[in-house]
């Protein structure tokens, strides 16, 4: 990693992503002009299949740590974990204000109380149209639709030109809460001239238009008419306030109490009620205790779980493991989601599950996404005339999508940036581009109350003993008189059943004593050379007689 | 699992499904009339996710091999690994004949070879249109399409009458190699009366048609046309020769010489074309070493790892750790593939590395699916006309699927059989079904060597290592003065940073000699007592330090 060259001339406007890009989760980026740093979002990363035991992963900011003297604050684009999730962790290093839209603030004001932080970080909730000043720079948010409310795009003014950043967004001329994304304000700004637009790419590989939310609401309507004698179970995602609403909706025009249940969903649907997001009529929603006071045809259950997240309510639901819930021929169970890549095997358990209980299900055309599909995309380009074009959001294939229909648009290639993440792109008065550099970045585990202290040696580990389990070799020596006075023992877990590998065990115990003498005859009192040479010829016989490598372990007591 | 009861009256016939329900992959079915069994296919399934170091997981046969006197032979569909990939390891414990057409049999033969099986099992190669007789069935090979050549439906004759069961398959009109699927003998058994069929669920929630295979060879030929400036990559199944040969066609007509790369694709090639399944123009393979004597424009190389398979030929190329073959700009890959569930992240995984070295990825519609789709189920109904129905192949929801296609078409309820593995399938003479029993069914996995050494324990232990590692506590006790002679030592892998954790294990040791000096004080010899003592007061310490649950192991030597 090369430190950073700072610039020696006029300052310029550096963006720096530390995270978020050549993956999905994990958004943040630095805006840094002369001694002003703002960062955009501060997400979280669900880990990955073989991150084992890990939790939750967060980015590394060392680099804003190293410059904490310039960071002025936080800017959140909206509510989402892969936005706000890294949040409380990095603000217990870098105590700075935030600054945010009033759902997604109420959202993370959440977030702090749990972490015990409210007192501790200054917040401010910013209405569309506001403009920050924050040292150098400026920043003013844009009303946009996403499948949150209260999303935001950003415009960054510096001195060296505006940079618009996008968020997560799509187009809904016909949104269910608020109002449609300000397109005329994205015209205004590409008017004044835009010097770099970094826009959300997670569907620029989808040809078309994302449909508007309110399409899902028509699907519901559909779903309450069509089935009038089993209740219905809908899964979607905590934070899709909108598609609550539309639920609540199709429930009070069909005459149905309304279950919710998942602590997410408890959670976020009491801040956006209590924040007026959410338009809940008297006497609809009902305590889960009480759903057995009505006949099954006269309720709807909002549930979490819609991933297949094996905790979540669904989940238990489907494998009768839920206290409350139990699922028979008489419920009808609505996926108001599609599977994230990744998570097809999980949802696909959850539906067989479902099934095999005698429930319907259906999994279809009950969702919308949330992001931008290349027309619109188009559009935005079209509107903002970016002299730059920065694709963020998404993994390498989304950003070259992107960057490809840019290249429909006209775009040459050294107008495109497509970043890695701790890479610093410097844009200067006289309207240059360029990579100037590369700052540190990196991923942080966090594993129960650990924040980083599970690193890549131990994931090694996990990963080795997951594979074939451990073999543990124990013996005493009497290092005085140079010899084994107890042992060797053999332990091992998740490498053999051992009850039936009696011989295998009897061979490499032999193996270990012929072992052992020949290092005391030879007078050796290396302790870390006896254990290589148990290792290795324990490796060998295991090899052989397995074709498996548990991770060896010898441990010599002395006695 | 309750003995299966045995008719009292005369005999009937009994379907008992030993694996392949509920789940995709390890597909065998029984067959079974009186002291006759013919077993349909004996497929393996792949690993799930949590299954680690799992190679592959096999059916136990036990109620074969309780049976073994009556097993008469297994007849086999086609040559996919999760039909035929259990073969040989239930042929070490089940020696009979096998039965299958000419390119299945190919397939077979290099597993068994690979297996050194070849000379103790007899083989039979059938035609389509063949009769078996084995005890008192009889067994007839129908032509269908799929994406292997030579696939069959099979019309399993007894004295309760004829059993259809598809195999996969699909309707393909213009298949490239061979007939089209035999439709008019579908027709004239049904017209004679068929007792029950069993239909490939694959696909049985996807409306409308599968597109014929030939439709991929004219996008071949469109890729071919558009990129005449680089190399071409194309990866996809191995076993789909069809496949294969519609990219050695577009070679030809286009002048690139083709390269073959991955150890399955060149096995199954070369079975194919010894066999006479694939038309291969002389000059038009060349060895990989000979690539780089051609310009890039000039060659196209079919290669295995469409799944992302990490080990596969595409991924090591992707990832830059391919011996022979470095992606560049160059470089133009197709996957003519679908992600399987399950494998969409690691596809995705490739085709983000290959975008980063500069490639062009094109991963749509160069495929299609070897199954059948809705409107072809209803057709084989239609024709068939059975009393029965028995949807196989696939998870549950396939199965509902395709059961709810036939309440469409008119069945109902006790005419439709969703069988869980094990249950058995009576039939008899006078036309009546019902389930009227279970045989023990099971997984047995394949680690290495080992079959079926790793079970429930083995597998829990990994599964527990994987999470949070392991904690081992040793130390030495006189057993004779009833003291502590060396330790305890603490080991641990794959828990925390050691070097970062002093004050933890420091903590944990004092926690442990208070434990052994309260155990030996009060005269505990009983070590397995001690053991328990030290890891509940570790287990707490831990969990409470860390909110982690590693695996305790407390090891006693007594010197």
């Amino acid at each position: 990693m090369e430190p950073l060259q700072l610039n020696s001339g006029s300052p310029s406007l550096k963006i720096i992503p530390l995270g978020g890009l050549e993956q999905i989760g994990m958004n943040i980026t630095a805006f840094e002009y002369d001694d002003t740093i703002v960062v955009v979002d501060c997400g979280l990363a669900f880990p990955e299949d073989e991150m084992f035991g890990i939790d939750l992963v967060i980015p590394d900011v060392c680099y804003l740590k190293e410059n904490a003297h310039k960071v002025k604050g936080f800017v959140i684009t909206h509510g989402h974990e892969d936005h706000i999730g890294a949040l409380p962790y990095v603000l217990k290093e870098l105590p700075v204000p935030v600054y945010a839209t009033k759902l997604t603030m109420g959202i993370i004001d959440h977030k702090l109380e749990e972490h015990g932080l409210s007192n501790q970080i200054k917040r401010k909730v910013v209405k569309f149209g506001q403009h920050i000043n924050l040292g150098q720079l400026r920043i003013e948010f844009i009303k946009t639709n996403h499948s949150i409310v209260d999303a935001a795009a950003l415009a960054i003014y510096s001195p060296a030109g505006i940079v618009v950043h996008t968020g997560d967004f799509k187009v809904d001329y016909t949104p269910v809460y608020g109002d449609a994304i300000d397109l005329q304000r994205f015209g205004e700004l590409g008017k004044k001239g835009v010097l770099a637009l970094m826009c959300d790419s997670t569907n620029a590989e989808r040809p078309g238009f994302t449909q508007s939310e309110k399409t899902v609401g028509h699907t519901f309507d559909n779903i309450f008419a069509e089935h009038t004698k089993t209740r219905l179970i809908i899964a979607t995602f905590a934070s899709n306030v909108d598609r609550v609403q539309q639920i609540i909706n199709s429930a009070c025009k069909y005459g149905r109490k309304v279950v919710v249940e998942g602590r997410s969903m408890v959670n976020i649907i009491d801040t956006a009620s209590s924040l007026g997001y959410l338009d809940i009529p008297q006497n609809t929603l009902i305590d889960i205790e009480r759903i057995k006071d009505y006949p099954d045809e006269k309720t709807v259950i909002i549930t979490t779980g819609s991933q297949g997240e094996s905790m979540a309510a669904l989940s238990r639901m489907a494998s009768g493991q839920h206290r409350k819930v139990s699922i028979g021929p008489l419920d009808t169970v609505i996926f108001s989601s599609n599977p994230i890549p990744g998570n097809e095997k999980a949802v696909s358990k959850v539906i067989n599950e479902l099934y095999a209980k005698g429930a319907d299900v259906i999994f279809q055309d009950a969702h919308v996404s949330g992001h931008a599909c290349r027309e619109e995309i188009k559009l935005i380009y079209n509107l903002v005339r970016p002299k730059y074009v920065v694709p963020v959001h998404g993994e390498y294939r989304h950003l070259k999508a992107q960057a490809s229909l840019a290249k429909e648009l006209g775009y040459s290639s050294d107008e495109i940036f497509i970043l890695h993440s701790g890479d610093v792109l410097e844009l200067n008065e006289e309207g240059t581009a360029r990579v100037a550099g590369k700052v540190p970045v990196g991923s942080i585990f966090v594993d129960g109350l650990g924040v980083g202290d599970v690193g890549n040696i131990v994931m090694r580990d996990r990963q080795h003993l997951a594979e074939d389990g451990i073999f543990i070799v124990v013996l005493a020596l009497d290092t005085y008189n140079s010899m084994l006075v107890s042992g060797p023992d053999i332990v091992s877990r998740g490498f053999v059943y051992v009850r039936e590998s009696d011989e295998l065990m009897e061979e490499a115990k032999d193996v270990v004593i012929v072992e052992v003498e020949r290092c005391l005859e030879r007078g050796i009192t290396d302790w870390s050379k006896m254990k290589n040479v148990i290792k290795d010829s324990i490796s060998d016989l295991l090899w052989k007689r397995t074709k498996r490598r548990p991770m060896i372990l010898p441990i010599i007591m002395e006695v």
